[in-house]
């Protein structure tokens, strides 16, 4: 990538990167604020949202400025419609952490999650921290390896989730630490399917094959 | 819009107001299937969830088509953006009303909600139902009015999934039946949101005005 319209493309690919940074970083700080009742990190993760929010807005105008500079071929247009879907995920992927954060300050000073379940859910932060690390060098190097495997991560956070609502029926639970939990349970899952929407995006963009997952 | 450009402009949204009729047309009959158990309109329900996705596709191959027969001027950009992330929108909405039909698959012959909590179910789906219709005349129409509006009934729904939380630790449910009630209002919550976000793109797409929600 050398002419510039491609080094544009790049500093769009650019911006991709920082979002992916930021939520790896989120999720990372959302998770361990859950499990020790953090309140202090969780308002940082809920504050620092925005910054994600507001990098979502700089992809749409940067490809603006791109498509009325140049005109692109189809490959080029399909890593800027790429771009752009990716974004939305990454900015929900955001969302995502931040509703783990706000459950832990909605809570506090009471833990949300039981003590039976924190080693399912030590694992199922851990596993979305792997799951975001991964993503970040998905998109930086456009890792399309890396990318067809990101299934695997997030089938592990689909057991994780399985495993706690299996356990639901029989813990004894009151309704509220059920239905924090059931809730919990699923922003992880659903950061991961986020994560793999992102990963088929890429190889998309790259080979035009459709794995999308639109399930 | 007579040129051809702005033809196949209409055209791409045409695809995105069928996919709101049959999201509409999901939820409307994903909620009914909830009340009353059935089970035959839930299978339908996530078997026409394909059609959706499969409409998602054909926005993406009629961007790519229309951007490299034309010169598209920065407004007209907006517009081909705004579709792109009202597709992914859409797509979502179709999904959660999938979410809400499997629900009624996965507990079946038992009932997912229990009777005393039936009342604020029949809301939530007449609510869902409501915006999910008025998507359909803010896209068909371009109605900025109702579009501005839309938040309005986000906070219907938003103030039903409240008043069920705040129930449910009195209410004496089991865990898992807490855990499915709690998912199954925030799937309705979810649904709003969506339809707010794209409300407001088609205000952004037509006024440039920047009242995108991103929390």
């Amino acid at each position: 990538m050398q002419n510039p319209f491609h080094q544009h493309l790049d500093e769009l690919n650019e911006l991709l990167v920082d979002m992916a940074r930021r939520v790896a970083d989120a999720i990372e700080r959302a998770s361990a604020a859950l499990l020790e009742g953090d309140t202090a990190a969780a308002e940082a993760v809920v504050a620092e949202d925005q910054h994600v929010n507001a990098l979502q807005f700089r992809v749409d105008d940067r490809i603006i400025e791109l498509m009325t500079q140049y005109d692109a071929v189809a490959s080029d247009l399909r890593f800027v419609l790429g771009a752009v879907r990716i974004s939305v995920d990454l900015e929900r992927m955001g969302d995502l952490a931040k509703h783990v954060a706000k459950s832990v300050l909605l809570r506090a000073p009471a833990a949300v999650i039981p003590d039976s379940l924190r080693p399912d859910f030590a694992a199922m932060g851990a596993a979305a921290g792997r799951v975001a690390e991964k993503l970040v060098v998905v998109l930086e190097d456009q890792d399309q390896l890396l990318a067809t495997q990101m299934g695997l991560d997030d089938d592990e956070l689909d057991a994780i989730q399985e495993r706690i609502h299996a356990q639901l029926p029989g813990l004894g639970y009151g309704p509220q630490t059920a239905g924090d939990v059931a809730l919990l349970a699923r922003f992880f899952e659903r950061f991961g399917d986020h994560a793999v929407r992102i990963s088929h995006q890429v190889v998309y963009a790259v080979t035009g094959d459709v794995h999308l997952d639109r399930s």
